[in-house]
């Protein structure tokens, strides 16, 4: 089909890509540049150039608006004394003649060292790492991941709280279709920090990144309480009651414990570390909405925000006040300025400029085991569930497929199909076999076959497409033949 | 309320916070670059780049169209060495996403050293210098100002006049709209030069900007004589009729010389040293114009046009002649070359690169009184009369306050509210005390308070505000306490 | 009239404005570039960058959409060692404001060393280099040319083929509104290429081109044969028969070779080396196209395809199926990878940075007679017939002339014009004299004349023009004569 990404190229699509290690060793780094090129006026900034990546271009090819993710990825590339390229407009580039992106970044690997892409489809910087030979970080795709913006995230987390482990996080807003929200808890998840939701109406997270904190990052989803709406508990380390003392984790609401054991309950009573707050992301819904929360000085005066964190990807809009700018609990202009160094050490590891540091040159860092892939072309059988995934888009239709990862469920002996671009799942679907002629909807067969792509089986979304394709129900080929 | 600037930091936002031997300085510094750096083909343009600037940051924030001042300061930030980022779209930044101007000048401050900023609003480059850490360049706030190029234009005119005391410069157009008029007059009074302003019907000086020359810059408005509409006669020198002879200032009309004093009447016969054209602001005017003035050949050849130099800040439409470009006198190509040197020389004494050479650090540095500032909240009391002024941007609401420069009156014992932003006048408003529950339209109560903030008394645009607000007037409460 | 272009300023506007020496030359240097600063994963890749051209300043001003071009003459400048500035969206720059071509170029040429401009009018780069003082390269102009894009694909086709002469190139899709095609042909026939055209219908190659290929390069126009449409023959080298022999030459198609001498015919069996795909350029037609061809896996089984490489400009849309991606006659991408080396070569030479090795400063490289210029004023007289040329463009109305090559006709003893700006030719029109006060339809008037300028002659595109400005018809001014 298309021209295979180079076998050693590293791609950063999601935060999952990423093993936790090697986002200690991105913090660590930034960290190390944060003291030595600080400005000495603000020493929480960048402000000095250095000469580490002289002359090494980086390609900004941006395909939705941007200021903070594509000038701090800029600026992280001049202070590391790189420079940089830039299609930031998608009606002054050849996107207005009709080009696909996967044409687009093939031609462009050969003017760049490295490459951070953002598009209004989700999936769609998982598409450019497949057709790049330039390490590809993903600047925002559609409402799948921002990994990028959760590295600024956590080590704005890290520095005014020391940990991530058993931090109890709180995130506020648009749930669904916020990127920077997705990978930020599949972040929180890993590293053992609890998460709160707090989603504005018909906002919630997406089911599939529900399930996947519940059944991959093993969350144990605790009900609300009436002082929180729910929490996902991570299973990092044992929560006992006596860590929950002191002065930060008094009471501050009643708590009916009644069907909480103690552990339970003393976490849902601790107070919350960080409050994430999000903007309503208007280009990702069709309608405004009313009663969206609102986040300022009356919200924190609650006890159990007293030493919370305020954290905001940006831009904002109306839900975080700005009379919270001067509250020493804001962090948010700070999050913004770590950009440049968690960019800075990112860029850096990828283009192994930092000598005995680099990022293992293999596609998923997370320690993910090797699930296998269901690959069939556009016009057979099932296609992705999610209307704005890449995969959806005319122009890309040549150059993708319908892939994806097959994934073992908890619930039942089945299994999910989980596309390779957008990470959105299809629960509910039928399996054919080529070789004998029937269909079920007994997932477990693809999930056991040695071969599970196209040649041996057929996914389709409903019954009726795999009888229009002429396969017969397997309980009647089964009636059937014990019938003879 | 908002994250004060840093105390150090040094902003360009008027052509008013550069001192006089500032200016001279930066002038001094420019031609230096211009004879070290210059095209060995071209020597009145930067051929060069030196490496005085290694890896500084420029950020370049455009929310209007621009090529030259954009580029110019680009190419400037490349010529001393460094490097930039830019915003030059508002469709592809975060603007797109509503954030505020305030929000993304504090983000931006760190990931770049020094900052240009264009905003159609006027006042929006001191708003983005009150949030920014970094030093902030006014490239053109609405029809506010445009610093900078009164930077070049004054350049030119001493390049090619050798002083800029006792000039006479016509400046022909659309004055009111035009921010670099507005720079450009408040400079040629500050440096002693005479003034005849030819404006299109309709778009003369505005107001605020007329009375400063008289007031602040003691200009001697002299009427019109036939010859000239006008005459703002600066106080620099004394103009003694001996030094006006020679060739130069061959009388070209009969000057009815009755009620003007004999130096007066030699100041309006001399020739004109140079012309400057303006371009009709198209976007700050609702309609298009007929019967704008345009300079051409014929025009330029009334004697006392003879020896003088035509400036245009560029673009150019239709009122300047294409057939003048090869008039020896028309010097606005070269104007625009010097755009680099100038603004090489302004970033790099703002970056304090030139050792023993640098802008004081101190907001504001022509030699200004300590002007007492009334500041109130929205909500309350008056509000900027300029409808285009930032303060009156939606986004920005949570981000400014009503901020007024109190400004003594010389015509009355009263005094002025100057918008802190765009610089626009109230002259007539009403003064109320909140201690005393009374209001008065003797502005001078607000002149003389100790405190003219928000806390001892509101200002009204009228006395209907006042009265709906609990007031009482003055002169009644004084009747009733009398009849008391 | 305007600023004279720097005497010593050497532009590449057509790719006739190279001699085949030059290009040569910049071929050696691409390869030379490619073999040092390669990447070692992609040898056929810039990879790394130099510090030959450190700190110098290129221009991109895009007044059409770009990503390739543009991109990769800034990535070229940066391996460099260089920097650039970019104007690459017109509603953000002074064009917005109804600034001319003219007067942007002369402001930028102040802000940088070397300018790239790509324009929507025919001709627009030439009038650039005419008032720039700094190289202008022409990153396509309308439907005229794109010569650093012919760069590229020559480098290519010699990369794959070891040679230029002798090749048969086909040349399929939109041959009428390409500018890449044109550029192509032109240094398809110079090089010594045969060149086979695969028009869509209705998209010819203009007259003008085809006459140029026929008359100035000599080509023979050889009738198709149904195997192919047609031919141009080179006549770089005589062709002889047994040349053309061995596997690569088997026929695959029975040629009726008739009216065909024996060197025809075997020209016209000889497989195809490379087919040249373009796409329909919908932003130069009014209206979209069915049927047009579409080169896919099934079009090049064809046995005479067989060794043929497949170049295409890119963006493609719809006419190279991307199955062919994987295809090792795919050669697209490569080409595509090449405009780094390319571009750099170009910019290195046009800089003069290569010690020893530089492009002659004189303006047209091609060895070309030097033709005589037919130059008036915008209101007398004949004008370009090409409504799209760039001296149609009401802007730049005050920065143009009429202006035409003389060019000899070899058909009959007259001669056309061919707009110095656009090349597009009149073939027929009237000279009148402004002397004898006569008018006349044979041009050889114009030819012999010793100065053609508009002093002497003045030229019409119709009679009745002549006739309104006073003229009469030699013929009977000839015959009035004779009769007295």
């Amino acid at each position: 089909m298309a021209t295979k990404s180079h076998p050693v190229t590293r791609h950063v699509v999601s935060i999952n890509d990423l093993s936790k290690s090697e986002i200690e060793t991105i913090f660590d780094l930034a960290q190390a540049y944060l003291t030595e090129y600080s400005d000495p006026n603000l020493p929480e900034r960048i402000g000095r150039s250095s000469n580490l990546a002289p002359n090494y271009i980086l390609a900004s090819l941006f395909y939705e608006p941007s200021t903070r993710t594509r000038l701090s990825f800029e600026s992280a590339m001049l202070r590391l004394g790189g420079t940089f390229i830039t299609s930031a407009d998608p009606t002054t580039s050849s996107a207005a003649k009709g080009e696909s992106l996967a044409d687009s970044v093939r031609v462009i690997t050969n003017y760049a060292d490295v490459m951070v892409i953002r598009h209004p489809r989700d999936g769609a910087a998982r598409l450019a790492a497949e057709y790049s030979s330039i390490p590809v970080i993903n600047g925002g795709d559609g409402s799948h991941e921002h990994p990028t913006q959760t590295l600024c995230d956590l080590f704005t987390l890290k520095k005014k709280n020391k940990r991530l482990k058993n931090l109890k996080v709180a995130i506020a807003g648009d749930l669904k279709g916020s990127r920077t929200i997705h990978s930020f808890v599949y972040a929180l998840a890993r590293f053992g920090a609890d998460i709160v939701p707090m989603a504005a109406e018909g906002m919630e997270l997406p089911p599939h990144v529900d399930r996947r904190l519940r059944e991959e990052f093993h969350c144990n989803f605790v009900p609300g309480d009436g002082s929180i709406d729910a929490l996902y508990r991570t299973p990092e380390e044992p929560h006992q009651p006596a860590l929950f003392s002191g002065p930060d984790f008094e009471l501050s609401v009643n708590v009916p414990g009644g069907n909480l054991s103690p552990g339970e309950e003393a976490v849902q009573r601790r107070k919350i570390d960080a409050v994430y707050v999000t903007r309503f992301q208007k280009e990702r819904w069709a309608e405004a909405r009313e009663g969206y929360p609102k986040i300022d000085a009356k919200f924190l005066k609650d006890a159990k925000y007293s030493h919370a964190s305020v954290l905001h990807p940006l831009p904002r809009v109306d839900e975080l006040d700005a009379s919270l700018d001067s509250d020493s609990r804001a962090v948010y202009f700070e999050q913004a300025a770590y950009g440049v160094p968690v960019r800075m050490a990112l860029i850096s590891l990828l283009l192994g400029l930092q000598r005995g540091k680099s990022l293992r040159k293999f596609e998923g860092g997370f320690e993910a085991e090797d699930v296998p892939v269901y690959d069939q072309p556009l016009n057979a059988g099932i296609r992705c569930a999610n209307a704005n995934c890449i995969v959806h888009e005319p122009k890309e239709s040549p150059y993708v497929r319908n892939k994806f990862h097959i994934v073992k469920s908890e619930s039942d002996k089945g299994c999910r199909l989980r596309c390779l671009y957008c990470e959105t799942d299809i629960d509910r679907f039928f399996v054919a076999s080529r070789k004998n002629k029937w269909y079920t909807d007994d997932t477990s067969e693809l999930l056991h076959a040695r071969d599970p792509g196209i040649k041996d089986f057929l996914a389709f979304a409903d019954e009726a497409d795999a009888v229009n394709r002429g396969f017969h129900s397997k309980r009647h080929s089964a009636a059937r033949a014990s019938q003879r």
